[in-house]
């Protein structure tokens, strides 16, 4: 979500907040997850920034509404809606009617909001939903073997690989890193005939970062320098951890990250 | 760990905490450990707990002196230390010099708790330890396919299965789950010729809660009754996943749980 952040508004600061002295908060529930989410989002508040960007689909689902309400007028954005948009765009252009399939983490998929907001769209295509729980720990080991990892993809996708959904959604911050795996694995389906129809694979975090963009444009809030925006980078815990997983998920170096106690 | 409490103290009541809000412990610093080690304590200790086992490894391992200096003169049990004994142990008897493999989680294997202790017991043995991260998201799935848990168990023992210790510690309280799919795994590779020696696999909860018992009795702190213990269990989030993981884990049905704050 950074990544596409600074892709999208290169001018830009940013604070980024990495709860890792609880995460996961894929497996927590609703009330939780809105608790830790509110402490993250006081703390990036009190630093002064002017926008608050939830990079998490778990609490998009579960506490963007509740944070909206707490720091009003600041504009607060969810990966929620972005993402089913650009998943339903999808699906349409598509138009085979096999509708969308959506990845995420176990309370994204229980707190079912992807699937609510799709059905909303998508009106007569199905939509459904699978949770995929090894996927953030497999994500975070860094790069790993190809074969043991498309294994745990096609393991997740039973049932969907030979047939399903056209449109997948990857309806989780960690997910983009298995892109292009997630690509080939159906692509070779494809190729060898175990699979009648082409998969679009959709993230979230560009159509996030340009929705963002757009919205900070019209609210005339952007900085207009031609400088490159800088990034500021606060964790709950394990700084050396923080760093060599941040540096898998950015592809760049990170120097300093700041301990915070939320 | 709870299993094996009861199976060796039938006629004592427990008293579980399970930090569902802040699991995993694995991933997290020495210094988040033991500060949410001695918060989860207390909450016990304000039960009117007699003795306090820490049933997790990563957390026995970063914050058991802590805890015995903080409640004192309370006995309070890690698993570490009768973990490494049983598997010195087992390493002494099977005399083959091949020493011990521990399997634990990322903190658990970097702080090195566990290959300190063997290393001080097994003398002229290697001790070796491997990380196996995917291992507490994959347990707390509940039943899963055969096939794929092995692929997940043989790619995380990687070097290890053909060749190394002929004595493997789980050192982290959701492994035991695997020993099955261990055992066999490594004796279809004896049985292929891949593998020339057998693997003893030592689990750490036997062993703790037999020293547990032991010195509950010499401490004359054991309750002389006829009647079978009861088990209260208390949670800080999630109360319908914790009933449906513990159901996993326990193989016994838990009623009621109670949610509280640390």
């Amino acid at each position: 979500m950074l990544a596409a952040l600074r892709k999208h508004l290169p001018s830009e600061n940013f604070v980024y907040l990495g709860d890792t002295a609880r995460l996961p908060y894929g497996t927590k529930s609703p009330a939780t997850v809105s608790r830790y989410a509110s402490a993250a989002a006081s703390t990036l508040v009190d630093r002064g920034v002017k926008a608050l960007v939830i990079a998490c689909n778990t609490a998009s689902a579960f506490a963007l509404h509740a944070l909206q309400q707490q720091f009003a007028p600041l504009p607060v954005f969810g990966v929620v809606e972005p993402g089913a948009e650009a998943a339903a765009l999808a699906a349409g252009q598509i138009a085979d009617g096999s509708g969308v399939l959506v990845l995420a983490t176990e309370s994204t998929i229980s707190g079912g909001a992807y699937q609510r907001a799709l059905m909303k769209m998508l009106k007569r295509q199905p939509v459904q939903g699978r949770a995929c729980p090894l996927w953030v720990t497999l994500a975070e080991q860094g790069p790993l073997d190809v074969q043991f990892t498309q294994t745990v993809l096609a393991y997740s996708l039973r049932g969907f690989t030979t047939s399903g959904p056209s449109t997948v959604l990857l309806g989780c911050t960690h997910f983009p890193v298995f892109q292009p795996l997630l690509q080939s694995l159906f692509q070779e389906l494809v190729v060898s005939g175990e699979r009648d129809s082409a998969v679009s694979i959709v993230d979230s975090a560009d159509t996030t970062a340009r929705s963002v963009a757009a919205q900070l444009r019209q609210q005339e809030l952007l900085l207009n320098l031609k400088s490159s925006g800088e990034v500021e980078y606060l964790a709950t815990d394990g700084a050396p951890r923080f760093k060599s997983v941040g540096y898998h998920f950015l592809g760049a170096v990170i120097e300093a990250v700041e301990l915070v106690d939320l």
